[in-house]
Order: C-alpha cells, then sequence, then structure tokens
C-alpha cells in the first residue's frame, strides 16, 4: 500500500522497515539468528524468551510476521505471556491489545491510589538509558517502577557511554547495561535507535522517543485519556490543533485513532504547520473521514477531544515572523470552552506555553494534566506486562 | 509593626506576603477556592486535606489565619495531623511547634542509629525537584527519606521542564510532578518560587532553598543544633561572625532566635558586610539584646556559641580588596578557641574555607559537622510529620 | 626492593606511600589517633571498628602492618570481620583474600540469577560520589547494590561540592557525605584521592578509579574472568595487547597475575605504548616470565588469555599520524580467532572501538561482556564483604 508505506517511511525516515538481512549473535554455548519483519501492526525484529524470573540473557528465534493477527484475542488471560517483547512504535498495538493494556491501566490506577502501594515488580531493576535529558519522560516511568514496587538504575548522561571520545557503539552500550538490570527505559535523538537497541537486548527496551521518530508510550496514553474522559473511542470526533507539521504525537493519534470505527477528525492548523499528506492518504486508506478547517470555534463546538498543540519555534528557524504568526492563530481560551459541549475535553501533551489559557485550566474540561498523570498508569501497565506478562 | 514588615520584605523580597486575591482551581467534579494571609508566624498559603495514605490530590479550603496561635499546644499528640502542609519559611515555626518538631527529631536519631532501619515511609515517594544543583541538600533529603523506607524521584536538571525554550511555568510543572510523587523538595533560585509552587501544589512542599529568599530547614537544623549542644535555647548568647549582610543562614537564625527568652546576640564583622537593620529592628521589636563588636576574641570568651559563616567572594564583584581584607579579618582559630568557654561550641553553615582553620577540627567543640549531621535528623522529622503527621 | 618501590611510585605517584605521620582526629567526647604503614600487601592505611549495624563513626587504632600476612587463612570463615576496612588499590589484595572474595562472588552470581533477588543488604545506604562522570562504572556499583536489597544516593557533579567558587576539601566533603551514608564509592579526577578520603572516613570506601591511579575493582573482575574462563590463574599464558604504556587496567592486570605461578605475560604493542620498565622490572623481581613481541598471531596462538586494550588518543596530543599507526597495528579479528585455542578467550576492559571487530563477538571466545558483568558480581561480594564481613 503505497499510502501506508509512505506512512511508514514517515515513521522510521525509512531506516529499518525493510525486511532485515539475519543478523548473527552467539554466546559461549550457542548460535542462533534473528530476522525481523516490516507490518503495519508490527511486532518488535525480535522475539526473546524472556526469561520472567529475570529478564536474563535467552534465545532469539525468527519472528513470526503479523503473529499479533494470529490468534491474539484468547491470550490475554492472566498468567499468560505479553505479546510484545519490547515497546519501540505505535504501530506494534492493534485495537485488541490497546483495549487490553487500557484494562490493566486501569488496575494500576486502583494500585496507585491505594496508600500500602504494591510490591507487584519487588527485585526487578529498570535502567532508565536517556541520551537526552527529558525530566518529565523518566521521572514518569521511575515513578510508575517505584510504584509498583522495582527499583531504578538512571542516567541522563548516556551520551558519556558513547561519547565521540570513546565513541561506543549503542549496541555495546545495551549489551553492558543489559547486563545490570531487567528492563531499559531508552530515550535517544536518533530515529530508530530504540529499534538498534531493541534487536541487540535480550531484555525488553521501552522507546521513551528517538529523535524525530517515535515515543509511543505518549500515543497510549492519549488514546487511554479519550478513553477515560469521553468513554469510547468509536464514533468519536477529534480536532487535532496547531503543529501538525511537525508534532509527532498527533500524527501517532490519528495513525491510532484509525484503528477504531465512525471517527472524524477535523486538522486545525496554520498553513506553515499544516497536516502532511503520509497521514491523510493513511487515514483515507483506512476509511477514516478527515477534514481540514480553518475555524476552531466551529470545529471545537462540534468535537468530543479538541487536542491542541504547541508551535515549535525551533522549526521556523530565523522566520521568527512566521513563527509569531502561526502560534498566534488557534489559542484555547474561555470562549473556545464558551461553544464545547459539557461532555467534551481540551487536551495537549505538554508542556504548554499559551496556546491554552490559564484560566481553562480552572475548566472541568481541562484534561491536560490528567493526561499527565495516566502516562504514569500506561508505563505501570506496561511495565507489569513487559516483565510478569497478563 | 514596620520592623516586623521590614523583615518580611526581606524575607520575600516583598513579593508575596501581602495577601492574595482569592484564587481558583478546579477539577472534573468540583470548584473551590483557596486563599492565604500574611503573617508574622505564617502558615502556609493553602491549606490542603492531605490523604495521608498518599498525597493525593484534594480539596483546599480557605485559610484560618494564625491558626498556629489557637490551641496549638494540645494537638501535638501522636496521630494528630501536623500543622503544617508545606514547609516555605522560618517564619512558619512558633515557639512551640520547633519544640515538638525537635523532640520527633531525637526520636530520628535513635531511628537513624538503629540498624534495622525504618520502614515508617514506606511506599511513599519523594520528588527532589532542583531547579539549580546542591548536591549537599539533595544528598540530606535523599538519605532522610531513604532513612525512613521511603522512596527517591530525583533531578539536578529541573530547569529543562521549564527552559526558556519550552517555557513551561512552574505551575504547570508542579501540577505534573504532583502526580508522580506524594511529596515535592525543591530547590529553586528565584525567591518566593517555593510559595508558588505550595499555592500550586496539592501535596506537601519543603523549600530547600528558593534563591536569596528562604531556607528553612537551614533554619531549623541550626536551632536544634544549639539545643542539642548546649542544651537550652533560653538565656543563650550567640555570636554570628562573618558575612552578617548576606548570609541567609544568620538572618534567619536571628529571627527564631528571637523566639527564645533572654537571648544575647553578637553581631562580629567586617564593615562591608555587617548585618542590616532590618533585623537589628526585629530583634529590638522583640526585645532581644544585641550589640555589635570588632572584638572576636573579646565575644568567643563570652558566648555560648560561636557561629563563623564563609565570606561570599560573589558579593564583592570586581572589589577583590574589598573580598581579600574581609575574609581575613575574623578566623576562627586555636587562639579563639582557647578563650572559649568549655561547654561552648563552633558552628558553621559549611562548606568552609579557611574561615575556621582544620586544626579547630580536632577540637571537642568544633560542631559543625555535628551541625550538618542533625540536618539529617530534622529533614527525617520534617518528612514524617508532613506525609504522617504526629 | 628498589624494582617494587618503583613499581610503587607507579601506583601512587610516590604520592601515599610513605609512612605518614600520626593524624588526630577527634570528636566531642573522645581524642584519639591514626597511623599507618607502606607495604606491597597493603592493608589501608586506617583500620576502623566499623559498627556492622550501620557504618557510624567508630574509633580508629594503630595499624598493624602486613596484617595481612599474619593469620589471614583461617579468618574467611562466614561471620568473620572483612580483612579490609576501604578498597583502596590492588595492592591490597594478597593471593588467599582474591580466592575467597572470588569464591563471594561465585555466590553472588547465583543470587542475582535468583528471581527473587536478596535483601542482604536492605537498611543499608550507598554513596556514589562521582567527580567525573563514569556512567558504566556507576551504574555497575548502584546495580550491586540494589540486587542485594541496599538504597543509593547518587550523585556525578561532586565536584560541586568542592568548586573552585567555594573551595571545599575533600576531607569536608567525605566528613558531610558519611553522615548520609554507611559507605562510599568514590571516582575522582587525582590520583590519591581515594586514600585520602580512606583516611578521613569513619565508613568504607571503595575507589572506583581515582585518576591516572587505581581502579581496583575494574583489576579484581578481570583476574576473576579469567578464573572464570580459564579455570585456572596458575600456570597460564597471557598476551596483554595494545595501550600497554597508559592502560591502568593491563599494568594492574600484571600486578595481579605476579601473584600466581607458573604465569607467562606477553607483552605486543605499538612501540609508542609500550610497556614501561616498572612493571617489567617487577614481573622480574617476583619470577614472572615475560617477553615482548610484535606478532599477535603467534601470541594468540600461544595464548589462554588475549587481553586487548583501546590505544587512547588524547595520549598522543598533536601526534595523530602517531595515533593513527598506534590504532591501526594490532586488531583483534576473524584471523586471530582462527589461531587462537579452543578454550582460549578475548577480553577487553570495554568500551571498545575498532580494535576488536564487531564479528569477533559473535565467537564463543569473546568474553569481554561476560567480563562486564563479572564487574557486578565482584562489587556485590566487595558491598558485602564490606558491610557483613564473611
Amino acid at each position: 500500500m503505497a499510502s501506508s508505506s509512505t506512512f511508514s517511511s514517515w515513521t522510521f525516515n525509512g531506516s529499518t522497515l525493510a525486511p532485515k538481512s539475519a543478523k548473527h549473535c552467539c554466546f559461549k554455548q550457542t548460535i542462533y539468528s534473528i530476522s525481523s519483519c516490516a507490518s503495519h501492526d508490527m511486532i518488535p525484529p525480535n522475539e526473546k524468551g524472556v526469561d520472567w524470573g529475570r529478564g536474563r540473557l535467552s534465545l532469539k528465534s525468527r519472528v513470526q510476521c503479523r503473529a499479533l493477527e494470529v490468534g491474539i484475542k484468547s491470550s490475554y488471560s492472566v498468567g499468560n505471556k505479553f505479546q510484545l517483547e519490547d515497546v519501540i512504535e505505535a504501530q506494534q498495538f492493534d485495537r485488541d491489545t490497546l483495549g487490553a493494556i487500557f484494562e490493566v491501566a486501569l488496575e494500576m490506577e486502583k494500585i496507585e491510589k491505594n496508600s500500602t502501594g504494591s510490591q507487584m515488580l519487588k527485585g526487578y531493576l529498570m535502567a532508565t538509558l536517556f541520551y537526552e535529558p527529558s525530566t518529565r519522560t523518566r521521572l514518569s516511568f521511575e515513578s510508575a517502577m517505584k510504584r509498583l514496587g522495582g527499583e531504578v538504575l538512571t542516567t541522563e548522561n548516556a551520551r558519556e557511554f558513547s561519547s565521540a571520545a570513546k565513541g561506543e557503539t549503542l549496541e555495546d552500550t545495551i549489551r553492558t547495561v543489559e547486563g545490570y538490570s531487567d528492563i531499559i527505559v531508552m530515550r535517544h535523538f536518533e530515529s530508530g535507535a530504540a529499534r538498534r537497541a531493541a534487536a541487540t537486548a535480550s531484555i525488553p527496551i521501552i522507546n521513551a522517543g528517538d529523535g524525530p521518530g517515535q515515543h509511543p508510550t505518549q500515543a497510549l496514553l492519549d488514546v487511554y485519556t479519550i478513553e477515560r474522559e469521553i468513554g469510547k473511542l468509536d464514533g468519536i470526533k477529534v480536532g487535532l490543533v496547531g503543529d501538525l507539521a511537525y508534532g509527532r504525537t498527533v500524527r501517532s493519534l490519528a495513525y491510532l485513532l484509525a484503528k477504531y470505527e465512525d471517527v472524524k477528525i477535523y486538522f486545525v492548523s496554520p498553513e506553515v504547520v499544516k497536516m502532511k499528506d503520509d497521514i491523510k492518504d493513511y487515514l483515507t486508506s483506512k476509511g477514516v473521514e478527515w477534514e481540514e478547517s480553518a475555524d476552531l470555534m466551529e470545529v471545537a463546538s462540534k468535537c468530543d477531544v479538541v487536542y491542541q498543540t504547541r508551535i515549535q519555534r525551533e522549526r521556523f528557524g530565523e522566520r521568527i515572523d512566521l513563527y509569531e504568526e502561526a502560534r498566534g492563530k488557534y489559542i484555547v481560551d474561555h470562549g473556545v470552552l464558551s461553544v464545547m459541549q459539557k461532555h467534551a475535553v481540551v487536551m495537549h501533551p505538554l508542556p504548554r506555553l499559551d496556546e491554552i489559557t490559564v484560566d481553562v485550566d480552572l475548566d472541568p474540561r481541562a484534561a491536560y494534566f490528567r493526561q499527565a498523570k495516566n502516562g504514569l498508569y500506561i508505563r505501570m501497565a506496561l511495565l507489569k506486562l513487559l516483565l510478569l506478562g497478563w
């Protein structure tokens, strides 16, 4: 499918979706091979017999492509192994898996609100390997691990592992860090880095953002928030507002919403940062209705969700004039609230500048801080699933 | 009281002591309001129905001004809620509260010396949100939390939350981090930042220093150390030496000592960094006897406590000559020790350069490392009180 | 012994091996003294009655020189105190102690592979005081502590303790941090810093590398890896390849191998970075056979261990031509593997650049990632021994 491969090539900057030639990886006693495959409902490039006691080094076997499709429905019952061994990109998740993960996230809300906390992950060690700092994301993951009784090894200067001076490869770093921990949460500045790490690691890898590439846990928490706030995902109307050209979150959200029925998406953005054709083509190919609009008020009055994003100045280089014009154009304020339906909500991936005025915070429909909190539940759920299974 | 409001305006750089207009803060189900008030025995700007199970988001109600004064004596018994919901400034603590906190700190000494440690705060998560690094203070708080069985989320690069590039407000950052933790220990470069955080947060905030503003836990550990070393606070003679103009600690200490009876304070400092009038006026208004002296030996021979401080070079800008003159003027060395009474002690907030010579360390009256250790007990006590109550 | 004192003077840059004049150290109630002594099978400069409940401040008494030699064999039984109070340098360890530590490390492998983990060090707090970042080493120590149920206080910006601006001494910093923790793992940029810290601290210090000085845990894990991979240490043939002039690890390894019988060492390095005479003289004085060779293939065919190291560019300053010539000269690749014996292994301290080609990773004889993992077990063992004893 041209449209979707276009979409894919956006996702991976064409880097790693092409079928990989078999890699060979070997240890004192055994030699075996891995390979992976490309698909929209992708599974990670390598399957690992994860040792549930601890994420020890273990055999890797050839991937069954589209395994997620095959007999997955029956496999969400407690005690079963999680279908995924790594969380690398939004494309890994089909509708059924999302639904099952959201049920676990809901359990996590109960656990987190329980004063005694949980010791579910006691004895497990998570390494946060951040090649660029992202305090918000790091704290969210570390809180998730600790709320479940797990421990954390943390670094925000992982570049020193592989500094130009020393020049260690990401693969070598992963082979070292996997010896110290049971799961690795990695943030990297290069698109595709998480996939490379997963191809090397014998323990689960969670992608906490790799450059312009993917930030799958953000995508999941956005969809989870819509379900929690609106009560459904089929038949919803969503307005995506602001930077639709470069905003990683709105692009992933549009992609995931295509998995649900009768979804209508409105794009509201300044001309210079309008949604790109790859996503539009993808939505069309999936039969998702979408339209572009310049009238935020009219869109807001129709939508269940107004998803606002920050216009990123860094995208405009010297053209500060264009930036200033773009950022001022669509502000969510009391006026917008006044036309929104009672049950509708305003979402934002945060941090926000003035694209949502502070007085909006006071309205019950301002969901963005609850959305941030949902990131904790989604991450708790993924840590539980990757380390313990269903 | 002119004098004291002068003092206050020093404390907050006039920023936040004036009564605040009511703020509105709202969540999906409820809308309610907060306001705060100014007073010398201040309580935090907002009251929170802290959820002792976990510092969850909860209703805020209108503050009773001077609540600390009202029927507080009866309320120190075990199981009662702590009177304070945040630790923002030295002014929050009246004499009775200080005494009660010191008793808890003494229990903490016993707990910390007990090899098995304590699990008192098991399941609680403290976030150290440091906008400027202060390794000493951070490690002291993190040790305190862990000695009580609690867990820690740590960041020393919190500026990245709200970097100029992204421009998130402190308030937005707090609303996010409070979702990940049960209590926030915050260090900030701006005076008044801790108060702003407390006005936003639904969980307890401890001020670990906000710029030239307050560092209340340092003030408490200083008073606690005097009581532990001298055995009393009424009727003591204290010599404050060194940088009295800019030294945050000596200013807070002078303020707190005014709460006790028959205290005599001596100011010994180079002319360029002498104690400012706001404190002198405040002491006078509280009936505290004080005098300035240029004779360290004579003062040392009379005092129970010689509190030495570092002359901060950064205060002198280009005038290195003035700095060199100032820093050499009053050194605590063996000569000073030789005139001090047997029961007297030398204190210093640390780090020290050469304002106390190294040979003084060998004398039992050198209390400054014990003073640093007392910071651990005071912080353990405050964490226990804010999260569990008396 | 000239040769060995030459060796010593290399080890300590002549800084601290000469007998120290008695130091005086004093606290409120007591005054007592410490001194230390120099010897090849050195013990730390100070003995401390470590409080096993918690590493509290305790009396220091005069050191018995060569105590390790005296009746040590009988003292490895469970429950006995560890002979060492600090881990500062490779010279502290004699053959018997190494053997006993390796047995504990082997137990640690079992503990780490056990899913439930261990709570052996529950209630203990380790401070990682890093004056220069070394993420790999820090994570290894922190993982070791957490795998045993202990807690960690971490800092990678310890320079801020003693920044030029503030100018605190290392000794003052140690006196503060020892109040917050039970054991300190220190990385420093100055040779001899760990020894200074140990002379001050009342709790155990582990040297995680002090500048060009020592990195004893690396030395131990190298020897441990040889025993684990080859099954013996007596009668082995070891080829040391690459940067032998500046490589801290190969120098320590050569020193430790001299403790075993019938060891043969081959030095294979570019002329500009050949092994220095101090080590050669030392080996000769200990009756260890060694020779230099320019033929890696021939050496590789004879050796049980080929220990490759990275040529450090920073050593060559402007002479990039010399660097380029040196780094390319001896590469371990498939050709070298093809002449190596089946039971032999390739080791490397990591990080590696291209001095070992990536295809070598696939061979079972590539031991360097297992070697890195062994660092975890050695550090677990040392933490257990220093805090709990045998």
